[in-house]
């Protein structure tokens, strides 16, 4: 009486594109479902395919190019060397069109949703999906005063929230870089898992977490940056502080059981993010007590020499009154961070080691500036929030 | 001091793929940040760019193919016929190979995350962000009993939620179609948005709405329909009805304020999540006393006649006693809608009028296979629920 479901067409039409794979290897835990393609060797090396029978020239672009050899099929395929575990953003080149891998789930960075690769890191599990009380990663929508656009927030509430209807927690916000979203610390920073994780295993206090966007604009004519870069007025970022302490704040100590203090308020952010929290806690430090530089610092991408008594008007010259203050200030980097990072990420320590702030200096080894530095950024910082 | 801020050199060079936009057009709420292209005209025809200078050929997959034209500059452009409104997936075919548009946020549907257009429909704000009370959507992880697998749930509760801490509520289990999974109905569908302004108008009662992927395999040796896809053992869908009864009915009314029998307990589901809908609430009627099928029925793709008596193991021959268990048995359909889809529902709906079960039937005007069918289903449907 029935006939082949839609479901089932749908899925054979897709099944064409996938050949026998090899024995040694497993999908990428980033694939969509079913997808055989791109598939993780024991040694790290991943390869990928493309069915492109009339493709003049296909590549990988991950961590350089990787040319693509045609199969009798039209299939193109390639085995890269072996990558750094973790989550890198990747694309296929198509006879020069820079496009996304149909068999990859997308991710928003590099300004678009841009394909993603998960590479497993051999016996690390305090990113997983262990089974331990989770939280939930809340999408809240909200009307901004000071944008006029609706924007929403990934607010992640710890395990316990619902069951503790009395209790109030301390606020982690937590700042996205250039090019990504409020939806990269959970999609590809994962940070939620990491609370989770941590919090069962009592190495940090419950937390809520919000992820909001990093770019926001007063409406009108586009503001300078914006402007330059072809974006509309959502598109740049001169009223990102702004929206956090006039919009966010107000908002998240509305509706959440947030405990409203600075001492229970943090602020970290990755890359651009790590420049926002510089700005933002430094400007509002009574609003916010820990401080987390995920390599960003407030000098941008710039090496010069930092004179404490000048820069940024002055503001780090006093570090005895600062340390008072700020009851932590983190900086992280990956020990494989390409230029500028390493001198820029330096000269901001030695300004604040000149004028005696103290600050607790992360490295992770052997990643560049990419999102498992960053989940191991998290995974160090969150723990010594809020004690 | 400081030099150009790496987000600043990003934008830069996203900024030259994009021209001087014509001025009766806008660009269409679907794009990623800042990006001028694809751009809806007041007629709803919509024009598509993508730069690629060395492609021999590139075509727009939306409703047809729509040859693109290149420019001096390398860049590829079309303007397609009006559209209809709300949503479609799209794709651009660049010598040969269909990939997304960099320009266009990507949506998980045609089992991969796909470009998406959102065409504005005038005069209709039933599914907008509006300035009323709105709830969140919840990202909830959960590992499987039955798949063995972490799978997540995206669970909406009402604005008033967190404010009611011993109010509870009924919930709607809603699932997508086919190559879909669980974020379908929030960020195509806009269920959450939808229930924000039916609460509001007080023209539905608050509901949880629990959204979860609707493909559940058993751990071991795929299933044939897996199988015969070349989809691993995560792919299929034969033990969905098993998640839904065993893993999720739990999970919800164990981690939310549910009001848990079977009169406060709904479930609805497009396309293949119709025909999950039908057999999984049909079997289980002591769970569901609300059923709703959206372009799609307990017959799948078969339009041949159903006599109630044999049809099914005969689950529907009885209507008297099926009129008093179902307090809502709605189907709904596009006047578009494509073949099967006109003759599988109209067999459906011919065998539960020959047994006599009452049923509400629906029609979207002007619109096929689609999300804006969906989105006015769920606002025609949610109101009637849990009166």
């Amino acid at each position: 009486m029935r006939k082949t479901p839609l479901f089932l067409i749908t899925l054979l039409a897709a099944a064409s594109v996938w050949g026998q794979p090899p024995a040694d290897s497993q999908p990428a835990p980033t694939n969509v479902m079913g997808a055989q393609y791109p598939r993780v060797h024991a040694d790290n090396r991943v390869t990928f395919q493309l069915k492109a029978p009339d493709a003049q020239k296909v590549q990988v672009s991950l961590a350089g190019r990787h040319d693509m050899t045609k199969g009798a099929d039209g299939v193109w395929s390639v085995t890269t060397p072996p990558l750094v575990p973790g989550f890198h953003y990747y694309q296929l080149i198509v006879d020069g069109v820079s496009v996304n891998d149909p068999a990859s789930h997308a991710f928003y960075g590099t300004s678009k949703d841009a394909s993603g690769i998960e590479v497993p890191e051999k016996g690390v599990d305090y990113y997983s999906s262990k089974d331990v009380p989770h939280g939930e990663v809340r999408i809240r929508p909200y009307l901004s005063k000071i944008t006029g656009l609706w924007r929403r927030s990934f607010v992640y509430t710890p395990p316990e929230y619902d069951d503790n209807p009395k209790a109030r927690y301390p606020v982690l916000y937590l700042q996205h870089g250039s090019g990504e979203d409020e939806t990269g610390w959970t999609f590809q920073g994962r940070a939620n898992l990491i609370l989770d994780n941590l919090i069962a295993a009592k190495k940090a206090v419950p937390m809520i977490i919000v992820m909001d966007n990093g770019y926001a604009s007063r409406p009108g004519p586009a503001a300078p940056d914006a402007a330059v870069a072809g974006r509309g007025a959502a598109g740049g970022t001169s009223a990102f502080e702004d929206v956090i302490v006039k919009d966010l704040i107000p908002l998240i100590d509305s509706t959440y059981r947030t405990i409203a203090d600075r001492e229970h308020r943090a602020m970290a952010g990755l890359s651009m993010g790590g420049n926002q929290t510089c700005q933002v806690t430094m400007r509002n430090l009574d609003k916010f007590a820990y401080i987390g530089a995920f390599s960003g610092t407030m000098n941008g991408l710039s090496t010069e020499p930092l004179d404490p008594a000048t820069a940024f008007i002055g503001m780090f010259k006093d570090g005895a009154t600062l340390n008072k203050k700020v009851k932590l200030f983190w900086i992280g980097m990956g020990t494989a961070e390409p230029n500028p990072f390493p001198g820029a990420i330096g000269a901001f320590r030695a300004m604040l080691d000149k004028a005696g702030v103290r600050h607790v200096y992360f490295e992770s080894p052997g990643t560049a500036h990419e999102w498992l530095t960053w989940r191991r950024d998290l995974n160090d910082f969150a723990p010594r929030l809020f004690r």
